[in-house]
């Protein structure tokens, strides 16, 4: 079967039942009906990005709207290992490159939070254009799950707070203090919280906070990685470790 | 020591001993005298992608041509371990990407090669433009070494040809009938040669020509990865695989 195209239902909308129909509205139904000019009778592929994915059959698809009925429905259970990055805000262009990885290499979700060496002031709430890139994300690359997006105005102190959700914390720290590589392993098993600092790193007082508050302090070995290479790096050596322990 | 900025000086220009002097010409001049404004007797780092780095203090500093003593030199033999990717030529807007992740991660090379659904001819030789790329992302990262790049007008047979001169062969080919997952341990030792196909994927007659030669097939997982996020997931498992066996 050929790869059906994909469109992002959202969870409060999401059918029940065979035979039930929906309605696609925005910038989703536009990109059916007049990017992909999709034809009533058509199957399609939705998702909602909390596990429920279905094939549906289009009756109607206009420009602004679409109503599909319900041919299968599938559900599947949110993932038990995998890692959160919370990684320094910062005013990056590659914070859309960022989200993207993080779509495809299978991360649980991304906390941007407020660095002493950020640049700007990262905003109260996650903004919708973040969701948008991750949902044209995970049409690309048939992921289930959109990773959760959170912003941290708090500073390092809000990031330690928060901390106690997760089964595992690590510390990235670009340090000569630091031996212990980051290996898959340390990422294989329940859901980890890996910090990563903004762009100009972290200010040696904020990783010791972290450290202290029992963060484990890794490093990436001797290469000096960009932001998003960090993070690209961190979610790989994850989406490896975690299928090998499923 | 804060950070020295990092200037490019091609290999057959490489001084041999301390007191020495070079010419900088070109855009590694410009960016040196009129970007960062750099004046006579400050220090910097130059670097020739082989390996051998360098302190220099400016002598003189103009807009077109600099003049630089060497303070110290210092050789690093070339890796014994490491990735070289073939991926399959397209006109992406990402290629540049690629390019600085491979820097940044620490590949061996890159060679592009003409897969069947390759968009467009790859060119005979590299461009010009991809090596500035790389050295723009080893001045970033602090990066001795610049990756190999090659084109393969030829298509998979020559591919399969210029492969003998790897230590290991390896092709990620997204199949039911492929189980073994790509890892670090299969990347740690010696130069790996690991083939990626186009955008589009390759044909399934390629992928069978290159497991018939003996090419290890290995697949990524359960995710859908896009062409520069296959590369930067090989390169950081690579980069991690060396790591743990140096």
């Amino acid at each position: 079967m050929p790869r059906l195209n994909s469109f992002y239902l959202p969870p409060d909308l999401w059918p029940s039942a065979v035979g039930e129909h929906v309605v696609l509205e925005g910038q989703e139904a536009r990109h059916m009906g007049t990017v992909l000019r999709t034809e009533p009778d058509q199957t399609v592929r939705l998702f909602d990005g909390h596990g429920h994915v279905g094939f549906f059959t289009v009756r109607d698809a206009g420009k602004r709207r679409a109503l599909l009925e319900v041919v299968r429905l599938k559900e599947s259970s949110a993932p038990a290992n995998g890692i959160t990055l919370a990684i320094g805000w910062g005013k990056s262009k590659r914070r859309n490159y960022l989200l993207e990885k993080t779509v495809e290499l299978k991360g649980l979700g991304v906390v941007f939070w407020q660095a002493t060496r950020s640049q700007g002031v990262v905003p109260a709430e996650p903004k919708d254009t973040w969701t948008d890139k991750s949902i044209q994300a995970a049409k690309q690359c048939g992921a289930a799950f959109l990773p959760e997006l959170k912003t941290l105005p708090g500073g390092i102190d809000s990031l330690i707070s928060m901390a106690d959700e997760y089964d595992n914390r690590i510390v990235a720290w670009e340090s000569d203090e630091v031996a212990t590589f980051l290996s898959p392993s340390m990422l294989s098993s329940g859901h980890t919280l890996v910090v990563i600092g903004p762009e100009g790193g972290f200010e040696d007082t904020e990783a010791r906070k972290l450290v202290e508050a029992d963060f484990v302090p890794v490093t990436f070995g001797h290469s000096i990685l960009r932001w998003e290479t960090a993070a690209a790096y961190c979610l790989s050596l994850a989406m490896f470790g975690t299928q090998e322990s499923s």
